[in-house]
Formats: structure tokens, C-alpha cells, sequence
């Protein structure tokens, strides 16, 4: 995606963000179509992301904004964002630099499968 | 995915419910992993899906539990049931009675894409 102007705040009161400014943001890998993360951007978050053309969270823990990958340098650049019906949900269609999204090194983040027959999680092989 | 029987509580601590009691859920189809939807499950919610094969969802509005498709008949079979690596998010992985997952009847409830050309949001084509 080309890196844009900055977008006006009209177009970001289309989103609903929740009682905490926030929407949801899924990310989910071009081509793989693999769900990678779920995070949190406030308006902020959604205008440098569309700026910069790389994902820009809100980390709710640090309570600051989050440049994916600007240590790690795992950055996901963007190649499509889109709404859901109600707006309260973004998805982010990204490429993941180097193929890994979570913060433990793995390409996502959902590697925990529940086993119905053993009933407990099993970390899936990659 | 094959009906289980009632899971123990011990196990549900292990999610990270949110100061609401709930997990936010990612449902993406099995096959063309379409990313479907965003919804929240409760204890129970989670229960009655493990128990049901059946995507069980709590409703924020309506504040009860909603058995997807009980009423539009979309249903949602459930595959698989993964957790991220910090447990507060699940990735349901399922087969979508009729390929229609969103209540205004489209495949998914992701359908308006950011134009960045146009700067406005622009209704897929499915």
C-alpha cells in the first residue's frame, strides 16, 4: 500500500471505537491468509498505520504506541484494511517480515490447539 | 469436530477473560480461511460451544448467549479451537452453514475495504 496523507478525524468517527478509544485490529498474512494476531489501535494508532503503510498498535499493557517490528523488526507492511459490518472490528490483510508475527518468535500467534480427546492445549508444530 | 463432554473449570482459568469475563473470538473458515467474524464468548459461551460443536457466542447487546444460527440458521461447525500466546484471544476454526456468516447476509462481516485512493470505505464485491 502507498504511504497516504494523513486522514481526517470525520473518517475515523465512522469506526466505533469502544469506551476505551479502541477497535480491535485482526492481522491476518497475504497469500497464507493465516490469522497472525489480534491487537488494538486507537485513532492515532489507525492514522500513523495508514501513514506509514506499516501496522501501528496501541499496547494496552504499556499504554503507549507500538510500531510493530521497530525492535524486533518484524514489521507488517499493509496491503488492505478493512471494516466489519458493525465497525467495531478492522482487519489488516499484511506481508510479515520475516514470516513471524508473535512476539515468542513464532510466525502467529494462535500456536495453542485444544485437544478434545486429551482436553488440554497442544503448542501446534509450525 | 466431535461433541466433548463438559469441560472442567480449572481449564477455563487458563484463558485470560477481560474485566468483562470475556475472550474475544476470531472465527475464520476451514478451507478458504476466510476470516468470517469477530465476537466474545463467556465461561459459558466457551462451554456450551465445546459442548455443542457449535459456535455458542455471548452478545454484548443483547447481553445472553447466542448460539449462531439458531434463528438464521447459519450456524457454525466448529474444526479446531486455538488460544494466542497470551490467552486472550481465540481462533475458532470452523465450517460456515451456508457461507454466510454476517447478519446482513453477505460470506463475511468484512467487507468494506479502505479505498486510499478515494480515502472513503468501498463495499467488496463477492
Amino acid at each position: 500500500m502507498e504511504k497516504i496523507p494523513p486522514i481526517s478525524d470525520a473518517w475515523l468517527e465512522q469506526i466505533r471505537w469502544n469506551e476505551h478509544g479502541l477497535v480491535a485490529v485482526i492481522a491476518q498474512e497475504f497469500g497464507s491468509k493465516d490469522v497472525l494476531m489480534l491487537a488494538w489501535m486507537n485513532r492515532e494508532a489507525l492514522s500513523q498505520t495508514l501513514q506509514k503503510g506499516q501496522a501501528v498498535y496501541w499496547s494496552r499493557s504499556r499504554k503507549q504506541l507500538w510500531h510493530k517490528g521497530e525492535e524486533s523488526g518484524h514489521t507488517q507492511a499493509i496491503r488492505e484494511v478493512r471494516l466489519d459490518c458493525d465497525g467495531d472490528t478492522i482487519l489488516l490483510i499484511v506481508d510479515q517480515k520475516d514470516r513471524i508475527a508473535c512476539h515468542t518468535g513464532k510466525h502467529s500467534c494462535f500456536f495453542n490447539e485444544w485437544d478434545t480427546v486429551a482436553q488440554h492445549w497442544v503448542e501446534m508444530k509450525e
